[in-house]
């Protein structure tokens, strides 16, 4: 039985969260140590850096020329010109030299007239001290270069060598313990992805942890994988806390439940500050202070796991350097759709951003805090603020950037119905063009052409049947976008088909054999060019939508689909033949189908839709697809209006 | 003698040598290679990365509480409870475990009326797969991750992992071989900075070139040093192209001059591409190509030397791996003062910015590509097209930045007056508060009071006396300033005097002294404070500009002018004591002023301001200002208007 929980006292909002942070480990700055400075890039001074010589340390020629008194070039000119004795008035120098005794300028070689090895001829007077770099002209010995707290870079390292600093003090690097608990997981060494089964689910949080804690500029070790056991993590993390870590961070079992033990564990070694943030992904995060440590219970979902070291382990460690926050990019967006949001806690959107006329449209991706997808697929984050419900369509906000703007701006927005060969297209444009890149969102085909009229993307993938001439998209686009001039590519052919378990268990021949009321249908969502097709083929067929059990339930893509059909909760489902290949299924095919791009014709000649379609037209992707099975290219690339 | 020349043939502009480099090495991507995923942040996928399981790979509990079939709870209400059974139709689950054969939703603990083992009260039904992460919910197998391309950060990591790949094919990291060249340079490692001589210049490029090279993803050797001749750099050149390396970076001598060997040398062992492009700084970048690799003939210049590279040798490099070029970050800025520039090249001008009521104002640092604490203490760089002569004051420019914009934000900019003490304040502020920093330009106290009338900065430091009652500022605020409201907060009193040389030897006692037209005074600029006290104190001693030999040579800082006494530019120059201790120089004092700081009264009250105040305040400036000399602390931080 599972009743023994724990509970969140006291939940605190993330501005109370911080300052509690800070609070407590406001002095908790790392020691400091010595290195070359020739090693010391991205480190943080701990000491002021003051140089210790001269740059240049000598009046040095900025020219190759005549070094020379410039009073012995005065008055001459073209008509009276002026002759200098090498050796006595002039001396040969070359940039860089040091400037003879007695000379303060230079003359250029291009300026001078050399009759013989004894006479130089001039036709115009020099300043004193042109050309030349006078001493101490970039660098004046003891002249503060970088105060403590400057983090080093690669443009540092040469002022501070010119400046005749060869080691410097900086902050010792923070040193974190990750200890990733739970019972669930395995360590990836010791997985065979082959032979992976049920229940298992690899340990990954440790890693992305460790890789933020190197770009907080700390240094960290990953300790073995831990059950859930109270004895053993308590064990772990008193071993160190009392040795050189700086910092411990428990990834797991931070949340209230009865087999959480990030909080009695800390509350047992030390004392617990907080526990619980109002804020969504990432509530269970817990942080307290053991033997003078700052000790973090991490969720053990990837998002929250990853908003909460970003939000207060991250900032602690830059602080225990002297480090400023990272800087944040944002920028304004305007969303696709409402975002609902929750009152009392914040919440933190994943959204894939598009530019596109100019604005940035944000659509948003799923919410769950499990999926580490939303993020790496993310384009930027929008936080609601706790006393917000929600965003209106349209209406400004700022979303902060996860990917430079100059890639979102050299995205090409690709929105509507989903097919596999979107993915090789994004991996062949990548190869073909380093600076361009494809983002896709799933909406079906009426969703593209909805999001086409509204300016919420470049191009829409579709297949839209119609019922009447069996042609394909086009008189969808003359009834729904008459004032947005479009044109049509081929993307592919396709086949559509029922897919099934393997083997095809309950032999499946056609749709008609769904009818029975015992076999469980797998749909896709309204407005989707495949729950278009499968409406169509019902009518054919005088089959009623009440006599399909599974009906009403609908999934987004043809992958979900398969899985669906994979994981058992359905017998069949309509989509595409190279989804049923990907995970091994059994496929029925139904109907071969055009699958189209649809590009606003304002789009159409831009440079990085061109490299689209010169990607599609080549040999390289079409033979991709073909590989896939279940495509046809012969009138891929073919403009069709 | 020295006419023996190469010259440039067919300067280049910026864009045609960019397209030249890219035509000739479009094809030099780096090799593949296997590595773990947990060791490759931030290298750059050379294969697409395709998921080999799914996550989760099994219907999952999304809470704690009761797995069951949906139907079990329809009906279930407030009125009509249903009871179910522990191991018969409920199951307990926690967050994470797998779905037991027949469920599919779960009902959180928190709604469960635990009656006693075998039963379990429930008042609200579920509906199908509630709080259940279905299978492939965020990853699905055959589901392509990443695109080839795709440069791996810490999230990435998770979604590999997550997905089943534990190995990445990834572009090897192209190896540079950076040869420094120049007779006149010494390696860091030779050098005592004591007995450092006249002459030496600490080789300082290949370090810099070296991080750059780490800041495109590629990794570096460092040549021993070698000397200006042409068979060495030839045949280290001819080891290094015939070897390992995939680049090769020849560092100084790629000019014209008799000593450059860059040229030739490539011209000797391939074919030299481009010579010279329109561009300053930078302008005698020179690359070409031996055995298939890309060498490339650096400016020796430090300013010349990054600003080729990151031009052409950094974005060369990321083609090699094919990433996209590094994001600039830019700013609209506005200009304090008109830019000149010349006609047919492009000019990168180092300038510092600051946030001024919104505003962000730039001031042009000196243009010399010798100081390399142009791009140090730049904030940005403005690029100035060739076929434009400048640019006016207050035009709006773009600026691309060095800084982020946050940290420019975070910076109070002081101009106007210089003293010492601003070096200790930078950094006594970065100790107490690490978001916030200073930025200081000196162009005098009468330029300071210029631009916070013009709202080009947030305050000046200032020492302005009236000759009428000896008083400092205040007179002169109420003439210039009527109506810009600020406040004058005293920094510190300082002497002023005559900086002589160690041991006096011309053994001057005053002013008095340097009217005998035998000895060369160095001056301050016309505005500044020094020059106003010296020609006040002329007046007094009424002695004429004309009878002081070197009244019209002048210099910015009081550091200046202390480095043009050491190096025997000049006998004496009137300036602080500190910069006299700092270069060991004779000090004969004149006076003791008043050197304050005058702020804009709009920015008195913000929390960065009050943040410098407190620091001026603190005893721990105080101490560090009176160890420097010449300084009395009694009034700092007192507020005087």
């Amino acid at each position: 039985m599972n009743s023994k929980r724990n509970v969140y006292l006291d939940m605190k909002s993330i501005e109370e969260a911080k300052q509690c942070l800070f609070d407590h480990f406001k002095d908790r700055v790392t020691d400091v140590e010595t290195i070359d400075v020739v090693k010391s890039k991205n480190r943080v001074l701990a000491k002021p850096a003051v140089a210790a010589i001269s740059s240049p340390n000598f009046h040095a020629a900025a020219m190759d020329g005549i070094a020379v008194d410039a009073k012995d070039s005065f008055g001459a000119s073209q008509d009276v010109p002026k002759t200098l004795v090498p050796e006595e008035n002039a001396f040969w120098v070359n940039t860089g030299h040091v400037m003879p005794e007695g000379t303060n300028s230079v003359i250029m070689i291009e300026h001078l007239n050399i009759l013989d090895n004894k006479h130089i001829e001039i036709e115009a007077p020099v300043f004193p001290w042109q050309n030349v770099r006078k001493m101490g002209e970039d660098i004046v010995a003891t002249q503060l270069l970088f105060p403590r707290g400057h983090k080093i870079n690669s443009y540092s390292l040469g002022a501070l060598l010119s400046g005749g600093i060869f080691q410097v003090f900086v902050y010792k690097q923070p040193r974190v313990l990750i200890i990733p608990t739970g019972s669930e997981l395995k360590q990836w060494q010791e997985i065979q992805p082959k032979t992976f089964t049920a229940g298992d689910v690899v340990e990954s949080n440790s890693t992305v942890l460790g890789g933020l804690c190197q770009d907080h500029g700390a240094r960290f070790d990953i300790h073995p994988m831990l059950r859930d056991n109270f004895e053993t993590i308590r064990q772990a993390v008193a071993d160190a806390t009392s040795g050189d870590y700086d910092m411990v961070c428990i990834i797991g079992g931070s949340s209230a439940g009865s087999e959480d033990f990030a909080k009695p564990v800390i509350a047992s070694l030390g004392q617990v500050y907080v526990h619980g943030v109002t804020m969504m992904p990432g509530k269970p995060v817990l942080f307290g202070e053991i033997n003078q440590k700052p000790v973090f219970g991490i969720p053990g979902y990837p998002v929250s796991a990853i908003v909460a070291f970003e939000l207060f382990t991250g900032p602690l460690l830059l602080r225990m350097q002297q480090l400023p926050d990272i800087p944040i990019q944002s920028a304004q967006v305007s969303p696709a759709r409402k975002m609902a949001s929750k009152l009392g806690q914040e919440e933190f959107v994943r959204v894939k951003i598009g530019s596109v006329d100019g604005q940035l449209i944000s659509s948003q991706l799923p919410r769950g805090s499990g999926s580490i997808t939303t993020l790496t697929e993310a384009d930027g984050v929008i936080r609601i603020p706790r006393h917000v419900e929600g965003i209106l369509e349209k209406e400004k906000v700022q979303a902060y950037l996860l990917r430079p703007l100059s890639a979102i701006e050299n995205t090409i927005v690709i929105t509507g119905s989903h097919d596999n060969t979107l993915d090789v297209l994004a991996d062949q444009i990548r190869q073909r063009n380093s600076q361009v890149s494809i983002s896709s969102s799933h909406v079906g085909s009426m969703g593209g052409l909805m999001a086409l009229k509204k300016g919420g993307c470049h191009m829409a993938g579709a297949h839209l049947l119609d019922p009447h001439d069996g042609s394909y998209n086009i008189s969808y686009i003359k009834k729904h976008l008459v004032d947005h001039p479009v044109r049509v590519v081929n993307l592919v052919m396709r086949e559509q088909g029922l897919i099934v378990p393997r083997g095809n268990p309950e032999n499946i021949e056609s749709i008609e054999d769904l009818k029975k009321g015992r076999l469980t249908f797998i749909n896709r969502q309204p407005g989707s060019g495949t729950r278009i097709l499968f409406d169509y083929k019902l009518g054919q067929l005088g089959i009623s939508p009440e006599d399909i059990l599974g009906y009403e339930n609908d999934e987004y893509t043809h992958m979900s689909v398969a899985v669906a059909v994979l994981s058992g909760r359905a017998n069949a489902g309509l989509g595409i033949k190279a989804a049923a290949n990907a995970l091994s299924l059994d496929f029925i095919p139904v109907v071969t189908e055009s699958y189209d791009l649809i590009i606003l014709e304002r789009f159409f000649n831009s440079s990085k839709v061109q490299t689209l379609l010169n990607t599609i037209a080549n040999d390289d992707f079409k033979n991709r697809v073909k590989a896939l099975g279940g495509y046809g290219v012969e009138k891929t690339g073919q403009i069709l209006y």
